[in-house]
């Protein structure tokens, strides 16, 4: 596997839609039948992974699965039984009923597109051999949402781009993806203010293409987008250093110091940190620890480490104080 | 000596006025006068004092004596011949050649007035005994400025005010102390905003008073602000610690991570941080260090430690450098 590059690739995704042909889909589907597919699923998938029942699971705890991508926020809000299966190493999840039967999604570190593709196929192929998966010639695998018809794959990769969004370059980079059949959107936030500046990148045609392609067609994308990204940090740098280490130090020293923080400021804070670390300014502090901050810094996840719910006056004194203990 | 509760009151100043009766006064004075001036004080003062010929002395050095009060900004920018001496421990300095041809400043720790003021006596009546001072029956003192006649003394305390200057009540306490005969204003920034909410509280009338009923009238009226400040102090804690104590932390978070602080930002900063020492809620940051801070990131003392003029930017990288290594 070559360089993940994870300053600006954070992270690789690669789901597929899945259906079984006995059942009737999403928004015909009883509860028994509901947890019948749950019990076909988690025969088909055998030993090597946990599960765990959503419609018993407390809003806290869903509400945390959803800020760290665990599971769809329609998985999290159905209200048919639900079940999600984890393999060992966390890197596969599977959703029994979603908006389809199945969701299959693995998640891997940095820009590995590929690696997420064949462990994902390997979970794929399993179940395939083991339950009626509902196919057709002509037009695929038959999801419930028609976007999703073909190969029923959404791949994707989860970017860091502080620099391309502050430049303002990621509007043309928006309109240049929408021409290759793919599209790019702020994963927190609305609209052109993506918090944080983590974008996800995927595509979104899934029929009359191979997943292979797919695949290949979006690693070219990304490699080019990770190239646009060092270049403008660089720029960025290299025209005023010392405000740029600044502003670096600066959101550092409000995350070490302030004794209260909402999500907004933090996420731009951690813009700021974690383009500060990967030019090397800032040594002292680990990508994956902020990353791992990131997501323990979201609501449910705090409250979830509270043990309680909270109002957000409460939430911005223990962000504060789990931030400090995390970085 | 009392408590001199210098959270509030950092430090007391006594400043008599004096000029030679057999000498012309300021503005009519020659070179040679004012040699033979610098002469005589020499010599009336003896031992135990240093001098400095300020005639001598580069910009940088001159710059810094303002900020730290050692000088006034008058005679720094004299342009007769003129001299600093200084007593052994550094609280007696006596300008000769300032706008009056003698004058004497005694500056001491928090609130210590009759301190300050005996010590001033002492070196006042040392030059008297040895001088022909200007004198007369009715008016007193003669003084260049005739707001200096009678005492030829002003007297005044530097106060840390930032509960006052939040609240806005500064400004009913200024009217209240012109009817007493006392005047408060900002030793930083101009008009209504004190940087660093530092203010020089101090006596306007020196004509038909004692000095004692001065020193006496200013100790109680600064007495009252201190117990003013302090309780508008905790009046502002209470009503949301943990805002209060994350503004304290953040503006703590900024001198210890930026890498570039203007003068106005570390003012304020200042402010913060002192008044969260002062109520206990930091402890690791020394008052006597912050305070040197204060001084050591004056644009005049920052180059004389730089050892160069420097433009604000430079000022700006050199200041936080310099206040971490002093915080």
């Amino acid at each position: 596997m070559k360089s993940t590059n994870k300053d600006v690739a954070v992270s690789s995704r690669v789901r597929f839609a899945r259906n079984i042909a006995d059942y009737p889909f999403y928004g015909k589907c009883d509860p028994t039948s509901a947890n019948e597919i749950i019990s076909k699923v988690r025969d088909a998938l055998g030993e090597g992974y946990s599960e765990m029942d959503l419609s018993e699971k407390d809003e806290l705890t869903v509400g945390s699965m959803v800020e760290d991508h665990s599971i769809s926020r329609e998985f999290a809000n159905s209200e048919l039984p639900h079940a999600l299966f984890t393999s060992e190493n966390g890197e596969v999840k599977i959703m029994a009923c979603e908006e389809d039967h199945i969701r299959l999604q693995v998640i891997t570190d940095g820009l590995s597109l590929e690696k997420a593709y064949e462990e994902a196929c390997e979970v794929d192929d399993l179940l395939a051999s083991k339950l009626n998966i509902a196919f057709d010639d002509n037009l695929g695998y038959l999801t419930h949402c028609p976007t999703n018809l073909g190969t029923g794959m959404r791949a994707s990769v989860m970017l860091f781009l502080p620099a391309l969004t502050e430049t303002g370059k990621i509007r043309s980079v928006s309109t240049q993806l929408s021409k290759l059949g793919m599209t790019i959107r702020g994963l927190y936030g609305e609209g052109s203010e993506a918090l944080g500046c983590l974008y996800q990148v995927s595509n979104t045609e899934t029929l009359g293409v191979t997943e292979e392609s797919v695949i290949s067609n979006l690693k070219d994308v990304i490699e080019k987008l990770i190239e646009l990204e060092n270049e403008a940090r660089k720029r960025i740098c290299d025209s005023d250093p010392d405000r740029f280490a600044d502003r670096a130090f600066r959101s550092l020293g409000v995350l070490k110091y302030s004794r209260m923080i909402d999500s907004s400021e933090f996420m731009r804070c951690y813009a700021d940190i974690r383009v500060g670390v990967s030019l090397g300014l800032i040594n002292d502090v680990d990508l994956d620890a902020l990353d791992r901050a990131f997501i323990e810094a979201m609501p449910y996840t705090l409250m979830k480490h509270m043990g309680k719910k909270a109002d957000s006056v409460e939430r911005d004194l223990a962000r504060a104080k789990r931030i400090k203990e995390l970085i």
